[in-house]
């Protein structure tokens, strides 16, 4: 494969190599009569065979699908684009921190080197999504750069104090970048570390970078920065496409957001309850009129401490109790369980739980339904389970009771304040009971 | 509280004591004008204090929620319906069996006693729902009496047997009565058990007994039977609710549906797929041209075994790579992992996946997003898990490539073939990859 064509493949490599075409020229595509005109960039990511990918003069990514008629031809030769100018920073705007952490939004593939790096610099920022200096003035700091599957509960600590500093030295906002896989995780992290907000925390992510077409990056951006400059409450939430399309960004809360879909741009769900708000165009439109305030008056409170030693199990048939009995013997301080419909787990793991409870060791309960609420008054091994000391948490996420968990283990090691707070509505994680029996 | 108001408690004890009016009397409710007359029940379940239920002469429960304008007058005493004439048996319907193994579906409770207990011979099944007798001609067998979170591997394999036993002498259809709690895992099993199925084997459970107010036991039932007896197909499909309300049943296949609420009567999900058919009526309307059709004189093959040593691990952060070691050393034959967005986990993880690949011991990854297709080639850590063994498994649900790998190693116990095994399509487990790149 021609080194100047890295990432093409197939169909794909056969159609440019057929043009004498390579990666960087300045080329012309016409496809059904209309043509387009950019810089032939590589393949970022592992991809079709289908598709070419040019660079639009506006600083857009564009992938064209080849068919019978597409054609593409040279115009100039190892033309990069001069940067787009830098807009004016616009006096009046609120100011946003951008936190970066990594993953897909944060990166963009240098398409000399074919290689990752990260885009946060403001002008960078502004250079890729120019709308982003309408909205707000923009601080920007690269605090990580890893992947979000590496993220650890330290990674939340330092994360929650960054965020905090920008918070005192009074922005409007703070936006975090954070890859998609654990963002929820968190973003449920902040929720609890982060007390008494005064202004909106905004994690933000991308399904595909944006150096791909059709990368969400941009829009869901605009939406954070929006939701962080101007939104009426000041909570943690996560802000992501509504739909597959560009249309509008929804804000979830984090305590009850998660990863629902591997790969589409609205993969993200609130659960067992409404995002908060929906951001179109500029405008953040509440969902909701039951938010806390923003008012940067209000004085935060940070609680940063994470416990590591807790484990979230997932209960299935054949299940081994001596799993549970493995993490007594090594010192965990809390289990949550992931049981089947409303909270349960075979019969084969009383014994294992009676030690749990024996040792003062907190077993939560949460449902692999994952919509819905546990309740472990309706069944006898219910019953069995709440008589060993397994502590039902409503419709708590498992991700998010397990982050919580962790979290309150951080506070307190006392089991009885341990259950207290875990029982405790803190940032919108338990939802009201509601009863849905209607009958005559 | 009184003995004879055996589960009712606040308003409605207070309501019913000051009526004078005891379980098992026949009463007559009006409330809003209407009157409503039948036999006074106990709760079954943890229910609110808002509701009183009465049994109607038809033999159906209905729950009453009281208002101000609702008054109750006892018009008989300890009166006990005389059953249903028993239906008679209609000659030329097509035979169906069904298997009880307990769940809420296979019971009722007592409503002298106040205990549960199971009603599946064929003329309680009639009494219970009357429609029966004019869709097939019903043989019952109750297999087990268990909750379903104590269902096991082994339970799986009698099952299966005793399904396969049914078939063999001819009968149209077999339906498996089933608690809700694992009947996905039930239902993935016998996909992978029973093999070039003749007819079709139809899995039913019920988010509420039928002796309670608004129960799906019946819709539930006719839609399984229905099937079991005229459906074109002849594959494993789970029968429940397609909305909350009492309108159709979708037929769900086995290996791609999960219960998704605690709750909920429309619980199951197809996941990845759509569900084969809808069942209207007593109509069954296919969704798909692409099934196994059925053919009695297909000779079926069983294949009943289950490996137990195998773990279904959730990966979140802070989790702990030594549960890998643990299950390594307790002699493991295979792991499924729940890995993030892709199918990731972190870097801390690779070196207990290099021993597992080391040892020869099988390392499947789902994504815990469930919706979506794991994909281990479009970024590092992907491209790092394939170097240690690590096997991606398309859109296969987590709880479906578990029960999959267990019955795998029930065959062989050689790695190539495993993980050939695992990784073609048996049972409609593995969709087709659809690309879905549409931009220019």
């Amino acid at each position: 494969m021609s080194k100047e064509l890295s990432g093409y493949r197939g169909e794909a490599l056969e159609f440019l190599q057929r043009a004498g075409v390579n990666v960087e020229d300045l080329v012309r595509v016409t496809k059904d009569g209309k043509p387009y005109e950019g810089i032939l960039i590589p393949r970022s990511e592992y991809g079709d065979d289908k598709h070419i990918v040019i660079k639009l003069r506006t600083g857009y990514n564009l992938g064209i699908r080849l068919s019978p008629t597409t054609k593409i031809q040279k115009v100039g030769e190892k033309l990069i684009f001069t940067k787009p100018p830098q807009p004016k920073t616009k006096l009046g705007l609120p100011k946003v921190a951008i936190v970066s952490t990594g993953g897909t939004i944060a990166s963009r593939v240098d398409y000399r080197t074919g290689g990752v790096t990260p885009a946060l610099s403001a002008s960078d920022l502004y250079a890729v999504v120019p709308e982003l200096s309408d909205i707000a003035v923009i601080k920007t700091e690269i605090l990580f750069s890893i992947f979000s599957e590496d993220m650890t509960p330290k990674h939340w600590s330092v994360l929650a104090k960054a965020i905090a500093a920008h918070i005192t030295r009074g922005v409007a906002g703070v936006v975090v970048a954070h890859g998609t896989d654990t963002m929820g995780y968190t973003a449920a992290a902040l929720s609890f570390a982060l007390q008494d907000l005064p202004v909106p925390v905004v994690l933000v992510g991308a399904q595909r970078s944006s150096d791909r077409p059709s990368s969400d990056a941009a829009l869901n951006l605009i939406g954070a920065v929006t939701a962080a400059a101007n939104a009426p409450f000041a909570e943690v939430v996560l802000a992501m496409h509504k739909t597959p399309s560009d249309e509008s960004v929804f804000l979830h809360r984090g305590t009850k957001v998660r990863k629902c879909h591997t790969s589409r741009r609205d993969a993200f769900k609130s659960v067992n309850a409404q995002p908060i708000a929906e951001v179109k165009g500029q405008k953040v439109i509440p969902l909701t009129e039951d938010y806390r305030r923003r008012d940067p008056s209000r004085k935060l409170i940070v609680k940063p401490d994470f416990e590591e030693k807790v484990a979230l199990l997932k209960f299935h048939p054949g299940f081994d109790p001596k799993l549970v009995e493995w993490l007594l013997v090594s010192g965990y301080k809390g289990i949550i369980l992931e049981g089947t419909g409303l909270g349960h787990v075979s019969d084969q793991c009383f014994s294992a739980l009676k030690h749990a409870q024996d040792l003062g060791v907190f077993v939560g309960m949460t449902s692999q339904c994952l919509w819905g609420r546990v309740n472990l008054n309706v069944y006898d091994t219910g019953r069995d389970l709440l008589a060993r000391g397994v502590v039902p948490l409503g419709d708590m996420l498992p991700e998010t009771a397990l982050v919580k968990l962790m979290w309150a283990l951080g506070q307190t090691k006392d089991y009885d304040k341990l259950k207290k707070i875990m029982g405790t509505n803190i940032a919108y994680e338990i939802s009201p009971r509601t009863l849905s029996l209607g009958d005559v």
